[in-house]
C-alpha cells in the first residue's frame, strides 16, 4: 500500500507509558527517538501534557508532563525530520503552560476527548491552533458511543473546529473490520475538510488488521507503537505497519534494533500484549480497567471467572 | 456473526506438534479433548498419520503416527460430539495403516498438498472417500503459487476429487484481507459443489482478522488453535475465533480454563507467537524454516541481520 498522504505516528511513549506511570528513564525515550527518527516515522508522541495541579511528580515519570526541557534532552542533537506530539485529556491540562509552538518543540497536539464531551475539546483545540500547533481530536471509545451523538459530535467539529486531523479511536479493541468501514466512511461522511486517522487497541489482535481497513477506506493518519506496547493489550504494532506501507520513505530497521536492545528485555519487566483477560474485555466491549486490576491480583489467571464477571454485569 | 454452515476445526495439536515432534504426553492430550468436545467446536485434528517407513517413534511423539489406540486412549469415556480429524501429507502416509471409518476413531482426513502435487492428493483424497471418511484439501503456500497453476488446480479437484471442503492456506502468514478476499473469491468460482476452507497463519497478527475475512466472503470450515499455538507464530487463536461467532452452540469458558491450567505453564517450555523473526518471514512471504533455525542459535535476536539475508535473496 503507498499512498503520499498517509502519515504514521509513533505513540510508544505516550500510550506505553499508561503501563508504568509514563516513568521510562531518558536514555531509553532518547532510543526510541532515535530509532523512530531514524525509520522515517512522521511523527512521535512523547506523553501527555497534563497539569501538576492534578498529578504528582512524586507519583508520575517525566512523560506524564512532558515538560519542554525534558523533550529537549532526549531530541537535541539527533538529526530528524519526525515531529513530536503530545497528547492532552480535555480539563486535565492547564494551557498557560503551553507555549507558543515557536517556542516549544513540540509540533503537534492531541486532545483525547469522548464524544459527549466535543465542546471542551473543540474549544482547547482551538486554543492551540491559535499558539501555532498543529492539532487533533482524538474520540475515545467509538465502540460505545454510536447513537447520534457520535454525529452531533462530527457535524460540530466540521463546522467549528480548527483541527487538522480527526480520529476513530477503539479505546477497547473491541470493533471488527466490518465495524471500522463503517465508522471510517461516516467520518469521512461529515468531517469533509479534514484528515481522518485510526488509533486500535490490541485485544483481539485486530489493532493492525483494523488499521489496515482504515487505510483502505481513506484513513491517512495511523497510530502505532514499537513491539505493540500500550495499555492493556496494547496497539497496532508499528513494525507491521511499515512494513505494510510500502512508502520508500519508511525503514523499519531502525525499529527491529530497538526492539531487540530495548523492548524485549522491557517486556520481562513489564507486561502487555496477548493476556487472555484482556481479549475478554475486547470481546466484552469493556474498559480493560477491570482486566488490568485482575493482573495485579492473585487471580490473574482465573479468566472462567472474570469472563462471568463481566457476563453477568447486565444481569445485576 | 452467525452463519448455521460454520464449523470450527481445533488443529492445537497437530499445528503445535510442528514444534516438539508431536511429543504431547497423552494427559494433555486429553486436557485439550475434553476443553474441545465441552467448547462445541465441531472437529478436532489431533496429529498427522505418518509413515513409520518414513519417520521413527525414536524421534517423533505418538501424534506424527496417530495410532488408533492413542486415540482411543486420550478420548474414550468423553461425552463429546467433536469429530476427530487426522492430516496426511501426499507421499509420506502408508494408505495400508489406515482402517476403514466404520473400524477406526477417525471422521476426517485433510490431505495437505501444494497446487503442483494436486494429482497425488486427488487419488488419496478419493481413495479414503472410498473407506467412507471425510475429506478435505488443504492447498499449502497460496501466497506464493497464485498463478495459472491454482486455477487448474481448482479445476481439477473441482471435477475429479470428492473432497468436502477445499482449504485456502496461508502457510507463511504473509496474506492481507485484500488477498483473503480475492482468494476466496476466486476459489469459490471454480469450485461450486464443495465447501470452502481457510486455515491462517499468524506471523502478522492476522490470522484472526484474515479468518472473518474468509467468513465474510463464503469460507464455512475455519481452524483454530487453543491460545495460537502452532508452528513459528502460530494460527488463529481459537477463543478469538469462538468470541466472534455468535454460535450459541460454542461455549468459551472450557477454552478459557484449559489456557490457564495447560498452555500457560507449556509457553514458558516452548515458543510460539509474536517472535520478530516470524514477522519478518511473514512480511516477506517465506517459508519460516530459516526463522525458525535463527530462533535456535545464537542469534536469536539479531533481527537487522535476519531482514537483510531475506531482503538479499534476491540479488544472491
Amino acid at each position: 500500500m503507498y499512498r503520499e498522504q498517509i502519515k504514521v505516528l509513533d505513540c510508544t511513549i505516550r500510550d506505553g507509558g499508561l503501563i508504568n506511570k509514563h516513568d521510562f528513564d531518558a536514555n531509553f525515550v532518547k532510543s526510541v527517538y532515535r530509532a523512530i527518527a531514524a525509520s522515517g516515522v512522521d511523527y512521535m508522541e512523547i506523553g501527555y501534557k497534563n497539569s501538576r495541579e492534578l498529578f504528582s511528580d512524586k507519583e508520575y515519570g517525566a512523560w506524564k508532563f512532558c515538560d519542554d526541557e525534558h523533550i529537549k534532552r532526549v531530541s537535541d542533537g539527533i538529526e530528524s525530520d519526525t515531529k513530536i506530539s503530545v497528547m492532552v485529556d480535555v480539563g486535565r491540562v492547564n494551557l498557560d503552560d503551553v507555549k507558543p509552538a515557536s517556542e516549544s518543540p513540540v509540533d503537534m497536539i492531541r486532545v483525547a476527548s469522548y464524544a459527549k464531551g466535543i465542546d471542551k475539546a473543540i474549544a482547547m483545540v482551538n486554543h492551540f491552533v491559535q499558539k501555532g500547533y498543529e492539532t487533533t481530536i482524538n474520540i475515545m471509545a467509538v465502540s460505545r458511543d454510536q447513537g447520534p451523538e457520535l454525529d452531533e459530535a462530527l457535524h460540530q467539529i466540521e463546522e467549528e473546529s480548527k483541527a487538522d486531523i480527526i480520529y476513530v479511536v477503539d479505546s477497547f479493541g473491541s470493533l471488527y473490520q466490518e465495524n471500522i468501514e463503517d465508522l471510517v466512511k461516516r467520518f469521512k461522511k461529515i468531517i469533509k475538510t479534514k484528515e481522518i486517522g485510526f488509533h486500535g487497541h490490541n485485544n483481539q489482535q485486530l489493532a493492525f488488521s483494523n488499521t489496515i481497513e482504515a487505510i483502505i477506506h481513506g484513513a491517512n493518519y495511523l497510530d502505532g507503537t514499537i513491539y505493540g506496547i500500550g495499555r492493556a493489550a496494547g496497539n497496532c504494532p508499528l513494525e507491521l505497519l511499515v512494513g505494510f506501507l510500502k512508502n520508500p520513505k519508511f525503514d523499519i530497521r531502525p525499529i527491529l534494533d530497538v526492539i531487540a536492545k530495548e523492548f524485549i528485555p522491557l517486556r520481562e519487566k513489564i507486561e502487555w500484549g496477548y493476556i487472555i483477560p484482556y481479549v475478554i474485555s475486547g470481546i466484552m466491549n469493556e474498559h480493560p480497567r477491570a482486566a488490568m486490576a485482575l493482573r495485579n491480583s492473585d487471580k490473574k489467571d482465573n479468566y472462567r471467572e472474570f469472563y462471568e464477571s463481566l457476563v453477568n454485569i447486565g444481569l445485576e
